[in-house]
């Protein structure tokens, strides 16, 4: 369906709710038509859950920052995973974005540590070794005598470039570089995986 | 998939966006998934676009109220379509819900006003004649010289009881009581019924 331009004012519930479907719209996976619901929603929610559904959102921007170690999301110094003395900080899997933090937590498989990229070698787009936190990671793999690294970068052209750049960086250093078995899909992208194919992919890890 | 119990301090980014993942997934509609992708979109995006969100739904609960004159949600003392001089006060189509008024709105075929009655009458539910904004329908009847009535409740055993109810008070009184033709399905919901089996529904609407 094509999307039509929309003028807050024309609501017919008014301008206010007008702006918020405009708003909701805009967001990713949201349609028109369930822009509308979530705004009836919440006009018709208590004051209470719609107030604590915007102050979350406003915590999110005041409060998420980078982990000073791993470079994933949270709201402290250490994000919770670095913090965790349960999680092996010899065992680091590389990810191109937060979200694939999310991903493979999700299967629940998997118990070392995260480093996030922050997105992977992409020179047609600018974007070089230098972009990314590339010397961070030596770093730690040096400063945490990390032992394994698990390369989780996107199974694409730039996400195996990547994962090999840092592969040839680290030659004749102890570390062992694995990556995700080919359970994925080559070309597609880790967030849209499901549990059952990540988990599969963490434990069936290869030799890089 | 079974919903299972979720902490927000377990979210691998920390326990804000573990408690914006739980408000997200709280809205009709938005599974685990989709509020985990939402949750990364408010994370990562600007700060204004986020903040302009919070802000929407903030307003929407500071701002919208009852029509005074129709009962449809409004962030003035009028609602849009009340206020617009294009719209003819005779013709009056009773709904449920501000979300019926909604979903006729996008048909774009209707020219009158409405009268958004706050649900049915369901004896079994306790929800009694009384309950709803009926009397002040009628006396809106009265005052604008209303000629047409037109019932758009949904096609249900309460919707068509409480339009019966309704077209049963104003016997014996000048004005000419219809009913959207069932293009619609017995039993279904006029919020999920497409444009244009609404359009047509309109069109065709027949004498009660
Ligand atoms: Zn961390
Ligand atoms: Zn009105």
């Amino acid at each position: 369906m094509a999307r039509r331009e929309f003028h807050p004012e024309d609501h017919p519930f008014g301008v206010s709710v007008g702006r918020l479907v405009n708003r909701l719209a805009a967001l990713p996976g949201v349609g028109r038509k369930s822009a509308e619901r979530l705004a009836n929603h919440l006009v018709s929610c208590s004051a209470a859950e719609a107030l604590e559904l915007a102050n979350a959102i406003k915590d999110v921007k005041d409060r998420v920052k980078r982990c000073q170690k791993c470079f994933n999301l949270t709201d402290s110094e250490l994000c919770p995973i670095c913090r965790d003395p349960r999680r092996d900080q010899t065992v680091v899997c590389v990810v191109e974005q937060p979200k694939d933090v999310t991903s493979l937590e999700a299967a629940g498989v998997f118990t070392g540590t995260y480093h996030v990229l922050g997105g992977r070698i992409a020179p047609l787009e600018g974007i070089h070794p230098g972009d990314l936190t590339i010397e961070a990671l030596l770093k730690r793999i040096r400063d945490d005598n990390v032992k394994e690294l698990v390369m989780a970068t996107n199974p694409t052209l730039e996400g195996d470039g990547t994962a090999l750049f840092i592969s040839n960086r680290l030659e004749g250093q102890p570390v062992n570089v694995t990556r995700l078995a080919r359970g994925i899909a080559t070309g597609s992208v880790l967030e849209f995986a499901n549990r059952e194919m990540l988990a599969d992919a963490l434990r069936g890890r290869q030799a890089f």
